[in-house]
């Protein structure tokens, strides 16, 4: 999507340690009208697959997924909740255990188990795709549920990291609207 | 606002301790077309006062607030993000001290300096009003940045504690869409 790749060139910091900073834009500042394009998108390319709900993971999927909602008839949008605590109630509760490798630590996602079944027909909604932990814990939770899981809507991949390639080899349809082949202080390349 | 009042009374649930729980449609599962009923009441509301920027907290208002943006002429949404460190390096943050009677602990919302300045001006959006202790937090953020508040739009208040009361005391316009009077076992009571 060149819009978003345009925005990624003209805002984006590229920071040490592989660190793309698009908080201006995307994910401490929102840009609705760029998520708004965004959620067209992902609508054209899911167009044919009858999605009803969107799930994402706190903090920044939540405004990107609530607009992108607008495009999939103002379908429900869940998001998991991050948990310190890896004891959780599995009765009531779907649950994945997520390493970030962002900041350095584990915890669990949760979704209150009635809010996801048979039925629903889910589109995955994240900012980044990197090394694909987050991603991997949101279809866990999908499988568990007993819901379709559609495929994935994520704003900006980072290709030359593992996520992507493994999740795809493992049969999850991904969409990215920006796709990283390689970034340093010299600028950004889009595969 | 009818729509949320029975929405409310329809799904909510009264636990023990003065909890309402409105996951199923509000701050875990969100139903988008609600919050676009929502986004335009503020924007009825708040419609001569020139607001330009929308500011709320994650992670439960993220969601009602990029939705209601659109109503806003498309307004940037920033988020402030929930710290455990006091620590924060000033120079670049803008940040304030809450305490969390929900949750029983203490956190610092903190917001990049940059995304909030004058020029701007702003409208608190948050799913809840109890203590008032994060409206009052996001109060202090906007009036560091040196942007005008334009006031607050909360979904729900729960006018039987201090928060609203006081605030509004203060000189903080509220526009909140339904106000508890009371709630228990036997119902929920509106202003």
């Amino acid at each position: 999507m060149k819009l978003l790749e345009h925005r990624i060139l003209r805002d984006g910091e590229v920071l040490p340690g592989g660190v793309l900073k698009v908080g201006s834009f995307l994910n401490h500042q929102m840009d609705i009208r760029l998520f708004d394009e965004m959620g067209a998108e992902w609508r054209r390319l899911f167009a044919a697959d009858g999605v009803n709900k969107i799930l994402t993971v706190e903090a920044s999927g939540i405004g990107m997924a609530c607009v992108a909602a607008r495009h999939f008839d103002c379908c429900p949008v869940v998001f998991a909740k991050k948990s310190k605590t890896s004891n959780v109630d599995a009765g009531n509760l779907l649950s994945a255990q997520v390493h970030s490798f962002t900041h350095g630590n584990d915890y669990t996602m949760v979704v209150e188990r009635k809010y996801l079944g048979p039925g629903d027909r889910v589109l995955l909604i994240d900012d980044f795709l990197a090394n694909g932990e987050a991603l991997r814990g949101l279809c866990k939770i999908v499988r568990d549920s007993g819901a379709a899981l559609v495929g994935a809507g994520i704003a900006i991949e980072k290709a030359f990291q593992p996520g992507g390639g493994t999740l795809r080899a493992e049969g999850l349809r991904i969409e990215s609207l920006a796709r990283i082949a390689a970034m340093d202080d010299a600028g950004i390349t889009f595969c």
